[in-house]
């Protein structure tokens, strides 16, 4: 007979083997979309379909789940909150979630979502829908099928596609939380509206020398935390970050040479999850407790950064005058509150990713309300331009001139990634929470900030989150740091704190 | 009963999946000597470690054997020179060298040069050996190990290494070839020393800007043929083309303010490795027909382009008007005359990869002479530096001043590539014969060249060798192109022209 010891020893050599598989899948993505020549699509759609399939068969490997039944009854279960637990219980769901997808339908989202990443960057590009249209259909089709088959208790489909990004989350829970928020965001936003202010938003628009940006951007990443020894910086043009395991993530960002915001918050919000990354425990890498909490909790860690420090007075208190100085041209005589107005402009907008930290939620609403019908059936992909036009004038009293400033402009659709979209305005919730936690517990950390002084904000959010990897669900990760079950409060609290002083509301 | 048909496709499928998962690895290698940070090394090591034993695996399943051995007496067989029966007998020939080693040594093997390289470029770059023996011992002793479980008909352990990179090849033919060629090489270098004429090569060491190197090398490798829609140059330590597979191949070079030769000849040496890759026919991935004949073909090939090519006064008299235009500080008012001459300078010099044509086969075989011993065992890797200093004293009158441009300059033993030296003078001679064929068969082929039309030579070559990936053992292959066994005397015929020319000899 093995003792516990023996056999939990060997559940985790049996889950790092699957995650250095998928470390090696991330590589092959990321290389994808930095710099593949154009020529090796097709190919690289073949090895990344073959590592997904191997990848399912070592996750679904029969042995996992008898030691996931001889360990269920063990010593290791009896503290529920011990690492070991929390890795026998994460290893369960993701066995039990995983064993439940048949090979062939998971070699063929792979194959799919790879070659309809290309199709959509082709659509994209022509702003022309009818190019990603057939394989929105085939992707829909396919995430249907994997609703219907890892199933869902709750009676709603899209459920069992959002517990893969959030686990344990459901539509009903985040519609909970987007409701009062929305509530509360809408007559913010027309009270700016209404305020006939408007920033001077031109300021962003002059001549910003990509290569000065490059710098500035990286020095920025470094001095919060992100660590280029173990990380890099390259251009994609849909940015992520990757964290390749232990000593390796990589950040892709992209450069408008007439738009500061763009590549500049883009570096910081990738960093965020970067920072994340690097500082989940290394020795734990390819077990739950290696892993992040949640997609809400990773994008937490980039709002924050992003918006609670870098879109902050504080924080351009130390990096105005490098910014100055860098770019001389367009900032010189600049005044600071003009440029901090201005990166904090808030105004309806056509792109998510260029939207303000008020109206950004309501783009995201706006694709939680599309994707509900289109996994429940009820809406077909053949109608989405029209629907998401519709859905987009009625949010922001404006219409997308095309598609590609519509519903092709983003590339989540294509890589499978329904349900993936409210893990973001979650995030900005989680960001807002624990924001408020690590000022209450670092006293004056906007001083802190102003002096250029990263490290304890980078060192709470070390140790309150990242440390723990998948040890907590996100909620209740959330309630311990915070002290608070996560709610829309300090989300909303911030964002009108920030613009009732901009724009004198 | 399966039909012989179905067998066969049974066979290339299970080939096909092998050479996948290598294409992934390659990616992996690629990432590591160009993008990687330093921090990522380990984990590379394990991604590169685990690959390496699944392909291995995946390379020597029983049922490969079942199926070789059905197909061994079927139709397809028959005909021992058509496509078919080639795949069998190189799948063959790798099945049953795959079988013969252990999953433990192809693992060990893979984590040891990771690391080995690792330790190599840190020991080269402090030019202190005893940070690299360690690791050489271990490379040793594991291709040691390798030498013997493959085996060797001839009595001599090095020629089961040697056999992995030249299929067929043994030292004792190797050294045939060479000692003729040596015996012609020593009196012309002679000759050219004693002509007291020396080449202007201060005229390369003069200002080249970086940028301006990157788009001239990117020009000229894209006008030769090398194509750019299926592939990409970037920079890396060690230059090296690698081939993920049908449509993407990569090259690497890497770059020197004050030497113009290294990137641009680099690039065209890797561009002709990278245009055999993209000749190889695309839908025979995965099976030997689609794989490169051998090494020294692979080398010829650069070879070619790069020496043949690309040093030649006809390549020039197309190319340097615009490398004055480009370089206009530097070349704007030098001589074609003096230019030609210093591109094609003769004198011993320590680094192996900037030696001249002529120089270059005695630094192969300096290291066919260590590494023979090295393997037998009758050679330490303690006693390497020594042993090395002082054969190259022997062979060029001068003694490396330190270890960094003497025993570890090279890549090579980091990574167990131990036997694989002497394909690079197999490829000169291989390049040599080629050309002579190739100008034979296309009329006036300095004409074409200096015309700036390259396609004719391109796919000569496409049609003649890469297009038969494996069909022909290289010796054959070589044979059939030409018409004549290989042998050293074109490639002593092309250097004695040259040099008589430039030195008056």
């Amino acid at each position: 007979m093995a003792s516990a010891a023996e056999l939990y020893s060997e559940l985790t050599q049996k889950l790092t083997t699957t995650a250095t598989l998928a470390s090696v899948s991330a590589v092959l993505g990321w290389d994808e979309q930095t710099y593949m020549p154009h020529g090796g699509a097709e190919h690289r759609a073949n090895q990344l379909g073959m590592l997904a399939g191997m990848i399912h068969e070592h996750a679904t490997t029969p042995r996992v789940g008898e030691l996931l039944d001889e360990l269920s009854g063990s010593e290791y279960t009896k503290s529920p909150d011990s690492p070991e637990a929390a890795n026998i219980r994460e290893a369960q769901r993701d066995y039990t979630r995983a064993t439940k997808l048949p090979r062939r339908l998971v070699e063929e989202l792979s194959r799919v979502t790879t070659l309809g990443q290309h199709a959509w960057i082709d659509a994209r590009k022509a702003s022309d829908f009818s190019k990603f249209q057939p394989w929105l259909e085939k992707i829909v089709k396919l995430k249907r099928e994997e609703a219907e088959t890892v199933g869902y208790g709750s009676g709603v489909p899209y459920d069992a596609l959002l517990d893969e990004f959030e686990p344990g989350s459901t539509a009903a829970e985040i519609t909970s939380l987007f409701t009062p928020l929305r509530d509360a965001l809408v007559p913010l936003i027309a009270k700016i509206r209404e305020s006939g202010k408007v920033a001077p938003v031109e300021i962003l628009e002059r001549s910003f020398p990509i290569d000065a940006q490059r710098s500035f951007s990286k020095y920025a990443s470094q001095k919060i935390g992100f660590s280029y020894e173990e990380g890099r910086l390259d251009e994609a043009a849909h940015p992520f970050c990757s964290g390749f395991g232990p000593g390796d993530c990589r950040l892709t960002t992209r450069y408008n040479f007439h738009h500061f915001p763009g590549a500049f918050f883009g570096t910081l919000h990738e960093s965020g999850h970067g920072i994340y990354e690097q500082g989940l425990p290394k020795g734990a890498f390819g077990t739950p407790l290696g892993s992040a909490a949640s997609l809400g909790i990773h994008e937490s860690q980039s709002r924050l950064w992003e918006n609670f420090v870098g879109r902050g007075r504080a924080f351009w208190n130390h990096f105005y005058p490098t910014a100055q100085a860098m770019f001389a041209e367009s900032l010189g005589t600049t005044r600071f509150d003009d440029f901090y107005w201005a990166i904090n402009d808030v105004r309806p907008s056509f792109i998510r990713v260029e939207a303000d930290e008020a109206t950004y939620n309501l783009h995201i609403m706006l694709r939680f309300e599309l994707e509900q019908p289109l996994v429940a059936g009820t809406l077909q992909p053949a109608d989405v331009p029209g629907v998401w036009n519709e859905t987009f004038t009625r949010y922001f009293g404006i219409t997308p001139p095309n598609d590609a400033q519509g519903c092709l402009q983003d590339i989540h659709w294509s890589f499978g990634g329904i349900g993936y979209f409210p893990t973001y305005t979650l995030g900005n919730m989680f960001a807002a929470q624990f924001y408020e936690a690590a000022a209450r517990d670092l006293g004056d950390l906007p001083g802190l900030i102003a002096k250029g002084e990263f490290a304890p904000l980078k060192n709470w959010l070390n140790e309150k989150i990242h440390t723990h990897g998948k040890r907590y669900r996100a909620q209740r990760l959330a309630e311990m740091v915070t002290g608070h079950k996560l709610s829309h409060e300090p989300l909303v609290k911030h964002l009108q704190g920030k613009y009732s002083e901009l724009y004198g509301i």
